[in-house]
Parts: C-alpha cells; structure tokens; sequence
C-alpha cells in the first residue's frame, strides 16, 4: 500500500516543566516526539490530535522514506482526500510518555543517573498523558483543538481529555474503546505482564544495561493481546483448523496455521517494541477509570464537558464490546452532550478500528465534513 | 464440603500389551490408575465411565484419608443419592495415559533408559485415551458401559467412545464439548504452551532430572486458561475492579483482586501439576476432530454409533459454546439418534459444568434414572 501523504519526519519537543504524575512521582523534564499532517490554518481551528492505542506510536500516517513497509498505523483513514482530510485538517500524532517511539519512556537515559531509566521509569496514566499533550498544543499554539480522536486506549484519551481539558477541543471522537476495563481485560493483562517477567532476560527491567531484551516473554504478551484483538469468527474464517503441512506433525512445532501467524506476531513486535513500555501501557490501559472518582458515575464525571461526540464501536469486537460504548453514550446522553453513536457490523472484532470498512469510513468521513463545515460555516 | 462417598482409595492397573498411538509410536507397556465408586452388579450393566478434562484426574468423588481437602473433582455430582446415583451405578475414573496422577505419563520412568520420560514421552490424542479406557474396562469385565461421561475434554472422550466402540456403550453424556477446536481454542492452547517452554526451569522438557521444575510457566498457563473458563460476567460479579488494598499502588504488585486471584490459582495448580503433561492435553485438545477423516462432515463419521446421547451447554460457555454443542447434536439427528439437548443459563461460563447448578443437576438425575429404569424394566 501507498501512502496518499508520502513521506513524513517526526519530530521531537523539549519540556522542562515538572510533569507530576498521577502516581505521585514527577518527571522533572522530558521530551515528546511527534509527527504532522497537513497545514494548520491561519485561526487555528483546523487541528485534530490522533492519540495512540497500546502498540502505536506517533506514526499514524504517511512513511519514511519512500518504504512502503513504515506506513503510519492509520494511513487509510489520515491523509489528502481520506475521512480525516489533511487538505482540510491539520493532524498531530503523539507518542506518549511512558512509550518507546521518541518520547521520553523506560528506555530513555534518566538525566539523575545517566544510565537507561529501566525497571525505576514511573508508572503513567491516561491523565498524565493528556497533560503531556494539552502542553504540546500549548507549545504548538494550539488553543482548541477543532477534534481530538483515537481507538481502543486512543478513544480513553480523547475521553479523557472532554473530562480534563474541556474547553480546548470541539469534538470527541472514540472508536472501540470502553469507560473502564473489565475485570477479564484486567486478567489478559496481567498474564502478559507475567509472561514478560518471566522471561530470563529482563532482568528485572534493567535489561538494557544488561545488554538483554526479553524478546521471547514480550512475544507471548503479543500474541495474548492479538487473540483478543481478533473475532473467533475472523480467526476461524481466516485460519480455522488449516495445518501448515499436510499432516499432523505430533510434536511442539507448529502444526497448525493459527500457530504459525501468532507466533509471527508476536516475533516481529518483539523487534520493535520494548517491554519495558508494554508493562506500563497495560497498567495505564488497567488504572483507566474516569468514574472511579464519581464512585462509578461516569455521568457525574462527565458535567463539565463541552464537547460533541462520536462513537463507535464494532459488533465483534469482544474486548471491547459495543455495551461499553453504550455506557459511554448513556453517560453522555444523561448530561444532554451532542453524542453521535454507531456500532458498525464487523467480522473484525477490536481489531476493525483499524480497518478500511466502508460504512466505518464513511461516517468518520462525514463526522469530519461536519466539522469543517460548521467551522467554515458553509452550509 | 463432606463427600457423600467419603473415603476412597485409587487402583492401579498394568497392561503389557502394546499400545499403538495415533502418532505412530507405541507404548509398550503402560500403567492405569483408577478409582471406582458404588458396585459392579451381577450383570455388569450398570458401569458408568467418567472422563476427565484439562486439569483433573481419575479423582472424580470422595476424600483422601478423611481430608475435605482432598474431595474429588465432580463429587457433587456423583455419589449416593447424588444424579449420578453410586447407590444404583458403578462409577470408574481413570488418569489419562500422559497424565501426571499415576498413570503412565512423562514423569514416570521410561523402562527403555530408566530415566523420567520428560520430553521423550510420545503425543497422546483422545483416540488413544479411549482405546486404553475400553482395555481396562475389559480387565474390568464390563463389556458394555451403562453410559460415558464427561465434561470438556472428558465429553469429548465420551463422543469418541461412540464413534471408535460403538458397541460397548449405551448412553454418551457429552457436557460443555465441541466437536473440535476453533483457531482461537488453538491459539490459546499454542500461549500457553509458549509459557510454559519460556521458563528456564522447563529445560526442554527434560527438567527432572535437573530437580527443577517450571512452575512460573506453567502458573501463566493456567491462568490463560482459567480466564476461558469463566465467563466475562461472573468474573465482573465476582471480582470487577475490587482493589486489594484501598488504593492504586502504581507498582506491578498486584493491585486487583482478580490479579491476585489468578496468580493464586496459578501458583496453586503448578504445585500439583505436571508441565510436560498440560502440553500434551493441550495438544490433544488441538488434535482432537472426529470429523476430519470424513472432510469436516462429523455426521459421516457417526454413522456407526447406537448410543444414546445426553448432550448438555452452558449459555454463557465462551471457550466452547452452545452452538459448538448445537454442532454435534444435529450431526446426532441426521444420523436419526437417540439425542436429548440441553443449554442451561448459567452465568459461570465453562465452569459451570463442575458446579452444583440445579438445572443441570436434575437434568443429569433424570437421564441416569432413565436409564436404570430402562435397564431394569422399571416402569
């Protein structure tokens, strides 16, 4: 696939103020690296912030250097003419704090020590996020953003950021996401944690030091979070029972195709990800709770905002299943917000956000014309 | 919990007559270890087989030695006055050649090198399990069950008791099976088996020897697969998002109860349960498909059953599911069986199949009544 934007470059911003952290704990300076699409207008009104799910990056669109294989995560849905329009649209990709793409994270050098920051970077929560990006805006001299938009832990964001930064964006759009993990999400996280901290070599975090990466623990982790990624309808229509060769091999090898491509998976994520992130991306994902400070209102969190809402979810999607938008939308709907809900028929299950789907599309398509309309007031 | 049967005592049985796997490798000689509950009546019509899943064993009711500890796996379900009635039913429970309760599997010494088998120890598929099932049932001399019965893995045994000795029994209770694994029961299966290898006490299999064992990984394993045991909804009932303390820790302690839990039952499970075992009931779960020889058509390969079936799903069941269920029963009906379905609603998702559901327990009452009735022309 080509990319419509064609080539990009990230970029990297310093800060030197103190982030404190929702844990406790401050990060006394840090950078963020990010990347851009399209043209901010003269008024500004025109920028959207595209937050990352847990194995993203600032990367949404366009490629490096002409190579096909670094196409942004959402190429298909970001670029000159796509549903987000970057003819009309300024877009900015950030990599969270906490990750492993640029942005200051566990394997960055921590300035105290001058050694990899390790097994002692802080723990990072949504929260903490969303302030690193509100001053990101800042620095950018973006006061309100016209939306701010993400999937699955990239739509907690965007909610997230109706509840914290109310009035510096318009509009919310969240795909795929839910208020709060369940208690079996919580479960499929923490087994991957104990896969990674299983493996001989991460060293109790500080395996960079070490010269080590726990490639092999990280690779499990993967391949628990791309089950739940899929439908057991699409594994079965895409896989199903086919073996790799034609008969049963009677050992521990791969005898069936399902194996094979998981195992695939999870070695090449192992390659380009780092641990270190993926413990702490999950525990963000796990400590995601706007309600929780409402005793589980999630209603009575959302008063203060402001913004309109798109939501989406997809009805395969199993781990995070379209009753988890529903109460997102209800909580919307009891504050009387502009809250637009669509649960989009998909084979794809969690995965789908991710996908060309046509009706999927068209309605982001449409939601941004919307948008651009009311701002330019064309009617 | 007291045991209606109270104490019991395992058997065990050697068999030196070949045993020709499926894999194509063969055992030369092999033990059995075995329990039996109620009598053996004077016409030996009224044995029941009882064959157990995954994580159990030929332990299927009463105690050791008066230790309610100790209480077999489905002894709410079978004993005097139980639905599985061992006042007018003579019980067996057999371990599973491969198992690691007595019967002939990796830890046991390979006569050949008198060395455990570890990694040596051959594939062992459901076929194989059935094929040393009826042998110790002819040492028995039962030439005909009364009825098979399982749940899971041990209705999957019980469904291929009808197709491979379709003489030798006269009733199939085949509870919360599938007639074979979908891709996403394999790529579950294919993590687990990862963890398990990861850990560097797993020394290929071969770990006796090394007095080591890879607890950690096979802890990981069982937790992946008690979360497909229950169901996302009892878990939320159950656990939601309690915290074990009173506040986020911000660490990778454990700040859920459903992390604690699980690890519990993982730490729990790996103390009593062998590695190389779990890999090869993984891969016979894998294996398992009756229908493959027949291109996928499951009601071609039961045309040479007479047995009747009592064929039983949980509603909230997400590893194997009602419809999997509905899959065997209308290969049964096309080949005009005897068949009587059942979906319970049940909120305990897989699980429920060990739990004292009324509606489920009288169901199986009712069929063992019928067939004492019918086998003792009771009207």
């Amino acid at each position: 696939m080509t990319s419509s934007i064609g080539d990009v470059k990230p970029q990297n911003m310093m800060f030197d103020e103190p982030l404190l952290l929702k844990s406790g704990e401050t990060l006394t300076d840090y950078q963020l690296t990010y990347e851009t699409y399209g043209s901010l207008n003269e008024d500004k009104s025109n920028a959207v912030l595209v937050c990352h799910a847990l194995n993203a990056s600032h990367h949404v669109a366009g490629t490096y250097d002409g190579d096909a294989k670094t196409l942004g995560w959402w190429d298909n849905l970001i670029g000159p003419g796509k549903p987000l329009d970057t003819d009309q649209f300024f877009v900015i990709g950030v990599n969270n704090i906490g990750g492993c793409h640029g942005s200051t994270g566990p394997s960055s050098i921590n300035p105290a020590t001058n050694e990899p920051w390790g097994s002692s970077f802080p723990m990072v929560t949504v929260e903490d996020w969303v302030e690193a990006q509100a001053r990101l805006a800042t620095r950018l001299k973006i006061e309100v953003f016209a939306a701010v938009m993400g999937g699955s832990l990239g739509g907690m964001q965007a909610l997230q950021w109706t509840i914290d930064q109310p009035k510096r964006l318009k509009n919310a759009v969240v795909i795929a996401a839910a208020p709060r993990l369940s208690a079996q999400n919580i479960a499929f996280n923490e087994v991957a944690r104990q896969a990674i901290t299983l493996d001989q070599e991460f060293f109790g975090g500080d395996y960079y030091q070490q010269k080590a990466l726990p490639r092999r623990g990280l690779k499990i982790a993967r391949m628990i979070g791309h089950i739940t990624y899929l439908s057991d309808d699409s594994m079965d229509l895409k896989f199903g029972r086919a073996l790799r060769e034609d008969a049963l091999r009677f050992n521990f090898g791969t005898d069936f195709q399902i194996e094979s491509y998981l195992r695939h998976q999870g070695d090449k994520f192992a390659e380009t990800f780092d641990a270190n992130t993926y413990l702490r991306i999950t525990k963000a994902l796990d400590y995601f709770d706007p309600a929780a400070k409402n005793a589980g209102n999630l209603s009575a969190t959302l008063t203060q905002s402001e913004s309109n809402y798109l939501i989406i979810s997809f009805t395969s999607d199993w781990r995070f299943s379209p009753s988890r938008s529903r109460e997102i939308v209800e909580a919307l709907v009891a504050n009387k917000l502009d809250v637009s809900y669509a649960e989009i028929d998909s084979p794809h299950g969690h995965d789908a956000f991710l996908m060309d789907e046509p009706v999927y599309h068209n309605l982001v398509r449409a939601y941004f014309t919307r948008i651009w309309r009311d701002s330019n007031n064309v009617c």
